[in-house]
């Protein structure tokens, strides 16, 4: 590991004289360690500086912005795309240490937070007031708020209440030149000056550090109700999802799971469904008490198109956790199947929903690669796996994979709707992009980060970063 | 009138090449009424010219940006703010006639829409769909989608159903040098790139010129209650406030008045309120039909703080007009009173409302003018009308709320809910804004309309501009 390059030694005392020396890994194991997130891609940054203040960020960002040193920003590390890995001639800002709730303040339905706090933490710190904060990442045990911000991360519960964008109200970001902005309002309304809240989030730490954030509360429901919905096949499945956001109730959350998907967990748990079932949902509804029961009948009476078989509602909470076992024995077995597994978290229209799923099955075919879908149907956010047996299928289910981004940008949708671009999907994203879209945001980035130090490499389609 | 400016014949020539004779207004008078809005300003342009399409659109802005002819983008004029009135040496690009519904599409709960199309239109046709869209302005009759966009503009039901920026998925609009970008996805959610989408909404006309929005619809609840609730003062009415957006039910609107408010009401019509009431609140609750009453009970019960007087719950369509009648007597009454009246949106957090409205009433004192606030107050947005009796009132009116915008921000509000800054707030927002974050709008102006054509003189602060 002494092969990785050194940090200089004027480049060490600076940021020692800015974060202090225990806040400074320059040690090549160490490095190793902040070099990685869940796309398990790896880079060895020069070294790792644990800030806890937006005036060491702002620090920070001005001597790299002078010295042209590159900077990714990391929280927990739990993103799928590498936006997180760092360029081996760069630094990680890592922001763990940065953690304090700062207010909760219930009145006004926010919460002031660093960037470093867990996501489920702070749903414990406010939930002790009665309220939530919509944004879920299945990692939310982990992972941090400033990465959710990073990557408007979100999960089932989008379907009904948003993602980050919907649920923050201002931030505190330090941009690539080392200037300290802020923007947005502690308000629900505000139209002061242009959206740079909402520009700022979902840009994957290209354009400004966020080292605060105002956080929008939602009071959480008093009651819930799961309901599990088996069919025939997918299309059913598909056309009861469109029946059920066409009225008025919207779940809370509306997952599905392909025959695939079902067969998969069918092969490492008991879960009691026969092998009749080709299709599966799982809606929650919430709200008042007296209210979640009628919720919950409204949408399985919606549920009820040609093909359902049987819907079962758990009332009590080891029946949640039973429905709740089928969906997340999934993931396991997945990785336990195969381990290179390709997960892409594309999206479609909700309508389209069945015919994006059946030119799956012929892609698959045709590929010859095992494909098993399931995700947040309500958003039509469908998890693609893509399963090569070994090695040698793994060129070719990249090919796969292309063919299914192609497929999706037909049907109207998007090539990602939480995981983010990274550097996973840099390649395609100007499939979806227009070029005068793709040409305005490297402007724009510019403008927050003049010399191109902030997460180089990354999120932008790399065709205009080369002009 | 005919010493306004003329447009030149060469202008007048490229003008008509592209948009056809009878779509270009020349005559002094007829540009005279595209020349105002409701903030009571009057421009006059060189010419008005009517777009029906995005490659018109593009071609005015691509001759335009050549020829560095100034360009303001008008709807149905209805904004208060001064967003609209053009400059004398330059042109409207009016979107009236731009109207068209493109797509209804209930399966994927969205509608693609021209910008001319009417507010109360877009409701009544995706109405027979059983959806709706949430942004309701006071002029909904009247008011354009383009318009709604452009200013962010909310209304009443915002508190629980969002701004358009949170009911908006992707636009199509046209840059300051003719280039057209493409925003957004068609689904709920997309995190490919930065979100444009956002940014353009509420930047009115300065950034770009929306020639279709993909609007994001919300199934219409199947039932409302409307309720009434009066207090002793406002300082109660502003503690239920608080204590009703602090509990799970979020109603669909929830409006204040306070006492001079009422006051004004009593003078012109017979409404049945008491000399007893300082404060008057209106609170609408909507879901399944199952659920209202509950609802309706539950923010009845979080409304009882000391103070209450008494709550009544209507529960047929007469009791509702009867209760609304309250409210829209109000703006009316007002103009009578003072024609001349100043009526500011300003938000403040809804804990520090009462705290606003006290601070508010020694302002009136201390310059001995009327003020009278009623408004949103789920959003803490108020509308606080200062009152001048006469002509010569009228400076000190104009101190009087340049002092109440300090005490705004003071509390942590912002100087704009929903009505924005156009010409009128614009040499007051730096005090909200900080001059890093002006900086960087600036700057993305500059990207958007590098000549600065679109919409000169408005909405960004002109400190910088100068610079």
């Amino acid at each position: 590991m002494s092969t990785h390059p050194q940090l200089s030694t004027p480049h060490r005392c600076a940021l020692i004289e800015i974060v202090g020396a225990d806040n400074l890994l320059t040690n090549a194991a160490d490095r190793w360690c902040y070099g990685y997130d869940n796309s398990r891609r790896q880079g060895v940054p020069l070294a790792v500086a644990f800030v806890t203040s937006t005036a060491q960020v702002q620090q920070l960002l001005s001597y790299c912005h002078a010295e042209r040193l590159p900077v990714t920003a990391r929280g927990a590390g739990t993103g799928t795309t590498g936006a997180t890995v760092p360029e081996s001639d760069g630094i990680v800002i890592a922001f763990q240490r940065m953690n304090q709730i700062i207010t909760i303040d219930p009145a006004n339905r926010l919460a002031r937070v660093q960037p470093g706090v867990i996501n489920a933490q702070l749903q414990q710190a406010v939930g002790l007031y009665g309220f939530f904060w919509p944004p879920d990442p299945t990692s939310s045990a982990v992972c941090t708020i400033g990465g959710n911000l990073a990557h408007n991360s979100a999960g089932p519960r989008a379907v009904k209440y948003g993602t980050p964008r919907d649920n923050t109200l201002g931030l505190t970001a330090v941009t690539g030149d080392g200037t300290v902005i802020r923007t947005g309002v502690m308000t629900t309304k505000g139209v002061v000056g242009y959206d740079l809240t909402r520009l700022m989030i979902g840009s994957e730490g290209t354009l400004a550090l966020i080292t605060e954030a105002t956080l929008k509360l939602t009071p959480a429901p008093a009651a819930r109700r799961t309901i599990q919905i088996t069919y025939a096949d997918i299309h059913a499945a598909a056309a009861a999802v469109a029946a059920i956001m066409a009225q008025p109730i919207t779940p809370c959350a509306l997952e599905f799971m392909d025959a695939a998907a079902i067969a998969m967990v069918r092969e490492y748990s008991d879960l009691g469904i026969g092998a009749e079932v080709g299709a599966l949902l799982m809606v929650e509804v919430d709200g008042a008490v007296e209210c979640v029961d009628g919720a919950a009948a409204a949408v399985t009476a919606a549920a009820q198109v040609a093909g359902m078989l049987v819907a079962r509602v758990a009332t009590t909470a080891d029946e949640v956790a039973a429905l709740w076992k089928t969906r997340k024995a999934l993931s396991p077995a997945l990785r336990h199947v195969a381990p290179k597994k390709i997960n892409e978290d594309v999206v479609v229209p909700v309508a389209q929903m069945a015919q994006f799923v059946e030119r799956l099955a012929a892609l698959g075919r045709e590929w010859g690669i095992r494909i098993v879908t399931f995700g947040h149907a309500g958003n039509g956010n469908i998890h693609v796996n893509v399963l090569p047996a070994a090695e040698y299928e793994f060129a070719r289910a990249r090919e796969c994979v292309s063919a299914i981004f192609n497929t999706v940008i037909e049907l109207g949708g998007t090539l990602s709707g939480e995981h983010g671009v990274g550097i996973e999907k840099r390649e395609f994203i100007d499939r979806e992009l227009t070029p005068a879209a793709v040409e305005m945001m490297w402007k724009i980035k510019q403008q927050f980060d003049p010399r191109g130090i902030l997460n180089c490499g990354k999120t932008l389609p790399m065709s205009e970063e080369m002009r």
